[in-house]
């Protein structure tokens, strides 16, 4: 049996669009000779549609157009894809989340999926009927352990602790499955694909079954999908591996051998590629802009942001501006300018000077007797953010907005200032992480595109005199150790301080000022997830709350001083 | 046996804050006569404590806070409070949702949470197991039918379809409960009261069998807690019922008569003292500002939310910012004017000519050729935007956003202007409902607080000469109509066309206009939750996506076409 793995970049909602993507792939999987076509969980969708689940009438028109995509492609051809079934029981949730076995028009096979992921990003368990039991379809001669996603999820080898109480991949290797299929929508994440094949390589080994892994590809709003479709034969070797962040149609034919498949990963490699693609899918799939707009500070993270909407996007879709102030160096205009000129973009010099002048004329009586402080830095950040939004409104420009996770984590940013855009590229990205991006960037066009300068000056937000972000906060490296433990690792400060050395009360005033600034990272535009835990969605806290450490030992003072 | 009802107002992850209170609130349940004494869900907590659930310290300091606490009342009290219990199995989440009985210092019960709600804003399948059955708690010869929340809601007689597969109330009545004690974290909503009424009532007739509710009161970031804490005898009828939106000790004696109490509810009275609440919660449990600050447009949506705020914070601690444009009229800055004195308010006068002016000059080059419009309008709202969070970072004001639900379902407002704020108070009431809460403040004060002038002149942002709402938007009765039934009760067009007799293509547009006014809601503050369907976290839609109610008969189309 011939069997083609669509490696698809469907957008959220778009029925059409996905539709007539599913067919135009189907039928050139058939031309090359496919008995049966693959497509990702909840392809004709998208994923995730989040509370569009809600909506009845989308749900109808969903099941509509698969049943559309049924009767497009040739009668020969067995089709696989995700969808939904109502749960016609009296209670429970209202839908199972569902892969459908298609031919010749009909529906013959469906099963539902066991593992609903309800943590981080995921939300499953919100829309969605967990299925009881698996079930090996069995379909000319061959009987296939068809799967949803995080069915494959709780396999683990010797785990310390299942999330799930059962484990769909032992069922189907129950029932004598010839191979695994497993159709995903499954994120990308650095490091996530060391995880994906330490599964599936588990699953082969332990049961003597091949493994059909078929994912999305692309990014929906914050969620980024690399693909990494990929067939693993009985003993586990990787024998078909697609390309990451791109659409793919493979093709494996049950009766050959293959040789294994080799992939180098890179960490930064992927990195770069999946923000590019990040980009250029919430421009296109939005359909709403015209062209990307940067606001170029002469520091690293608007070079790289805009070196990588140029990649995404071609330099003629890209816009700089440089917003030079009172306490702007004359070096800042130099590099935006040397940057805007290596990435061939549009450039506007746009100073700021006159708004600032007006508010503080405005704010003087208000202001009198006070001293200078943040609030007239920020009167600079936000005058850059009009500025920016003035620009994106009368000329239809997508704001990327260039803050980097650490800053985000400390909130060395200003609302409504700095922070402003339609999408956050760098938000996931911790700053030693940004400037191994702008080496790697100029190392891979063999050339100079982000200026040396940028990357080698002390790191300011240039809106005091001779400020640098060293002042207030630690070094990057350290920072983001700690950051990276707190955020991504969940340690505490004893675990910190054990594994790092790092200042005790250091590591508990950064973990302070994390908890702190929840209140502007909750206002800030949605970014691209690349870690295992991001801001944003997927970190859900609380902005009203007094959670503070020394409580606990405040509580026995207390305990003490009642007697 | 005398059971005290403890309606108290925790802050999330504020332990010590908490403990604190339960243990005076305990004390003081045991000097009135207390056998027992009945504290909300995760009192100890607060709730929603959303991810701190994910951090094994602060579980562990929240343990050691329970366990202190049960050290200082008085060791011939009971005391039931709500907590977390590890699981210990080698599966599931990690940890239940439990209430406890504690008495002499030690805990002697515990049951477990079965029903977990993870829908709209609740999220709890997210961080807890559930609990596979339920089990009464035998104390001084009574049996107590401990349940908690959610376990009490999947009790509806004749529903025609429950959520929940299993019904804890069922089962506690078959293990021979006396009492039903629910403790609860259940938030308000208009028309809430009935629905929890609905369910209790039916729950006591059901079984004869008595039933005390002990909820949360107070606001935690969006979630408002009415409290509602009340005791129904065993036909059902309420008998002991707290005060909403305060908190309350209540007592009861299960040996006594008691007659039904009587509970008037206003649908207007909650809503404003809902509001009132949640801006006096989110100013004082910060605990990070100094007083609250409002741009005052001479328009209905400022004049109520300073109305609330004065309400919530005494006039010493609300200052209001008149800003007036070329394009605002007279009249705006009078009624600005005649609004702070009529509250007694500290009041500032700032034109923002000079800053527009400023923007203008330096867009000049760039805008050449173009016509007014979107872009310079938003300057304007901008302008504003600044120069509220210049007033805001320098004297440490809360900036209360003042945009109402259908401004912000159709994108009727400026991100990064009039949208900034800490917390946005009316941004679950319906423009339909601000003009009635106008006419309550006024009366319950007995004259004329907000001025007539405001409410009666047609709603303008005049941004441009002679504009009013009505421009670009339909008359607000009609336009709330298609909202309500779209946002908050889930119908599509063909079911609102049928109800209401609007025009198609109206009804059409505007959901579409909700739709893609996503990207705008996103980044808005966290607002006041009133109603069963807010915009916010339980609310969660893709702002990448492209659904498109016309894309069924597309389809359909094109499979003509392709014939």
């Amino acid at each position: 049996m011939k069997i083609a793995l669509a490696q698809i970049n469907p957008t959220v909602g778009d029925l059409r669009g996905n539709s007539r993507k599913i067919v135009e792939t189907a039928r050139q999987a058939h031309a090359q000779g496919a008995d049966l076509a693959v497509f990702p969980e909840l392809c004709v969708i998208g994923y995730p549609p989040q509370d569009l689940l809600e909506n009845p009438f989308f749900l109808d028109a969903a099941q509509q157009a698969l049943e559309w995509i049924a009767g497009q492609v040739p009668p020969d051809l067995g089709l696989i894809l995700g969808g939904l079934v109502p749960n016609t029981e009296k209670t429970g949730k209202r839908i199972y989340n569902a892969a459908f076995l298609y031919e010749g028009g009909r529906k013959i096979a469906e099963v539902h999926k066991m593992l609903l992921p309800t943590y981080d990003v995921f939300d499953e368990y919100r829309h969605f009927e967990p299925a009881p039991a698996q079930q090996v379809v069995e379909w000319r001669g061959m009987k296939l352990g068809l799967h949803i996603c995080e069915d494959l999820w709780n396999n683990a080898a010797e785990a310390a602790f299942y999330l799930y109480h059962v484990n769909p991949i032992d069922e189907l290797a129950a029932q004598g499955a010839d191979i695994f299929i497993n159709i995903s929508a499954s994120p990308f994440a650095i490091h996530k694909h060391k995880e994906r094949t330490d599964l599936i390589v588990d699953s082969c080994r332990e049961h003597g079954i091949p493994y059909l892994f078929v994912n999305q590809v692309g990014a929906n709003t914050e969620i980024m999908f690399d693909g990494d479709t990929r067939v693993h034969n009985a003993e586990g070797t990787p024998v078909l591996c697609a390309p990451l962040f791109e659409e793919a149609l493979l093709m494996w034919d049950t009766e050959a051998d293959y040789p294994a498949c080799e992939r180098a990963f890179s960490e930064i490699k992927n990195l770069h590629d999946a923000l590019v693609m990040g980009i250029r899918d919430y421009f296109y799939k939005t359909g709403a802009f015209t062209k990307a707009l940067i606001g170029l500070s002469g520091g690293i993270d608007s070079a790289v942001t805009c070196a990588l909407a140029v990649e995404a996007l071609g330099p003629d879709r890209v816009v700089g501006v440089t917003m030079p102030s009172k306490y702007s160096s004359s070096g800042s205009v130099d590099d935006s300018v040397a940057l805007a000129e290596s990435l061939g973009i549009a450039f506007h010099n746009i100073p700021i000077k006159p708004a600032v002048a007006a508010f503080d004329a405005m704010l003087t009586d208000t202001f009198a007797g006070t001293e200078p402080g943040v609030a007239e830095e920020n009167i600079q950040a936000r005058a850059r953010g009009v500025t920016l939004m003035a620009l994106s409104n009368k000329f239809g420009y997508l704001l990327l907005s260039t803050g980097n996770k650490s800053e985000m984590a400390v909130g060395y940013a200003t609302l409504y200032g700095d922070m402003n855009g339609g999408v956050a590229v760098l938000i996931d990205v911790l700053k030693t992480r940004v400037y191994r991006l702008a080496r790697y960037i100029n190392e891979r066009a063999g050339r100079e595109v982000i200026p040396e300068n940028t990357i080698t000056k002390p790191p300011s937000a240039e809106l005091r005199p001779d400020q640098t972000d060293q002042d207030s906060l630690p070094p990057y490296p350290v920072l983001d150790e700690i950051l990276r433990r707190y955020v991504e690792e969940r340690e505490e400060v004893d675990a910190i301080v054990a594994a790092t050395g790092i200042d005790r009360a250091l590591v508990h005033d950064i973990l302070r000022r994390v908890d702190r600034n929840e209140y502007k990272r909750r206002q800030a535009p949605p970014g691209l997830r690349v870690t295992m835990k991001a801001f944003g969605i997927g970190r859900r806290l609380p902005i009203v709350m007094r959670w503070d450490r020394t409580a606990v030992e405040a509580i026995a003072a207390t305990a003490e001083e009642q007697g």
